[in-house]
């Protein structure tokens, strides 16, 4: 079976994850101009919200006997458990750890997830498997990626 | 010009229009219990958020002359100011007089958008265009149409 | 609280469910040069296959306490139990017992998916919710919707 | 084979066909300022263009023994001659001769698609189907739908 | 003509292409158990189907007397030869020489795609063309990229 | 405050930006019938026309202060003055003087886009901020990358 991959074949698996969270930009070290100047509208006191989709890239060589980079139920665990159950129905500045002391901008926000499940991938699975990129869709307009660099 | 509109045709103009915003699913008439068991992870205290889409509908008969049913601009206009400016960037619970003293849910929210949208239409447009139909996709998967029944 | 809905307020509330499955249009009735003209590569013997998007529309006075038409949490369990479990990741000939003796075409597809909902909407729920509307996205350019008529 | 319908069932079919063209609003029996202050931009002297994206939907009672509302194949060879070869990589004003005395606004190209395609569904398709709307999208926000009103 | 192109400008050409198959993840090397714990409901035993969308991108220089990076005409012939031929409304398991001996996971058709279209762009292209990627889109929200590495 | 950026973290941050036009394809150095056989239904004498989608790709080092790559709101407006205003609503062959003397095939708008840019972002924005990619969609199946090479 699988004759095709006698020879190694790397490739990048992505999958798409979702959530609805609030954030507000506000840097509480500038004055109320400074944030007003960097942040406008997005400094609102109560905050706003998004519906962030964020694409998780992880690439390595292709399994012969599975056919499979890696397991998808176990990517999906990993995700469901380190980033759904982290930021879905959150407003990211109160409710989330990891995004304490930040601006919960969306540039911080794919570097922390990508810290996350750099972690989370060496953890849970015993392969040689690598986190290749995150990317998150703030709105259909804005999206930020950041590769680990 | 436009013979075709000889005879009066009526259409239906949708324009889409979008809006970041958080809210939180409270009613404070409900026990802590109630609260939880209807509005699950949509209660969280400090709320979440939505890039919140709108398609708002008009209807009525084609101007012969201008081959239009309205002035697209007017109508971009009075989304602007009514919606735009009311509910982007907002926290739907403090921040929007019309939602105060109500549970943010997308049903209320489609009913007051029409309820504004409609008194808006009368004041702003000096001719005979109905406003058809609001409907809110709150996420990819969730949708609320109001019609005005 | 809520006072926006001291008038009864009608709206249609949709959820979109998907399920990926194979099918075949095939009708042993017909000669084989029959089935060949009607279904063309649509007859292929093993069969093809499709992500289904379902659009499900119901409709209905929203509650007064709730700002809800319904608790989404139940109709997502019901379309979960009725629609996922019963057609994701099946071949629509073999697999499913309401399409055994069908042509599994996605008109017969909303017919049934049709008839199943509003059986499960009546037993479930205990309020007065319609089924108002059943759309079935079979590719991107192919939708098939059935409305009770 | 489909019993399930026995009882007569009507359902709604959509496809959706895409076309590329240019067009310049303009109306010459308005003054230069007219034009300008109705059309403004849309004016422009050489012209723009959209990608158009039409949804045709058609109705009637599902056929017992193909399972099938009409032959696909026949609905796309009409669009494909009716709509892309008529409208697209066109301008237009100056290579579609229905449009010719028209300002081509997405409203009059509705009707006149509505015009075309109840001809030619007349003509060619000897059943009971029934064109029941046409909608063309002109950018992801702005949409019209013509139902023969 | 195109003096813009006298630096020679290195593009990324990306073709969209659609097909509609059913597969069945099952590995007959492995036991029932192995089977149903590494391939779940994938391994429904007359499998299940997908709408597969593919991007496609090639590189090279821009010529400069046509503007163009390669005839789109003639990619979209190779494309629909090499793929939609192959595999549009077919069972991947049984209609498809090239993976008959394979599990025809997302990982596996992008690689064999590759290969495929490596073939095949030097056989009908004499230009100094390049695949640079194959995307495929299994679902919304899987993908799995291969770019000859 | 940001201390998550202790470390330097490079993010790429894509914003999208749309625009009407139309275009014609025809090089006046070719004869009618080299024309014909290289654009075909793309030569179209008045042209045709499209909704092109940009996404623009720019890098750098996160500002450990603000949480962004770059501030936003210069970027679009560095959008809003270099793309929108030349390109928006304009027949690319006539109305843009940087396309003159060129086909305006999609490779060659990306290369042009892209030095536009590389002018642009020097000139306005006094940071380490690098131009990393220029995408733009012609339609729904067609897309071309520039990054500078």
């Amino acid at each position: 079976m699988n004759d095709v991959l006698k020879k190694p074949r790397k490739v990048y698996v992505t999958r798409t994850v979702e959530f609805n969270a609030a954030h507000r930009l506000h840097n509480p070290d500038f004055s109320d101009d400074q944030n007003r100047e960097i942040y406008g509208k997005c400094g609102n006191a109560h905050g706003h919200g998004h519906n962030y989709e964020l694409e998780i890239t992880v690439s390595g060589i292709v399994d012969r006997a599975t056919g499979f980079l890696l397991d998808m139920k176990e990517l999906k665990k990993i995700l469901e458990q380190e980033i759904t159950t982290r930021f879905d129905h959150k407003h990211l500045n109160f409710d989330v750890k990891e995004l304490r002391d930040t601006v919960p901008s969306t540039e911080i926000l794919a570097v922390i997830v990508w810290d996350i499940l750099t972690d989370a991938l060496q953890h849970y699975i015993n392969k040689e498997i690598t986190l290749h990129e995150v990317k998150i869709h703030e709105t259909r307009k804005n999206s930020v990626s950041y590769l680990g660099e």
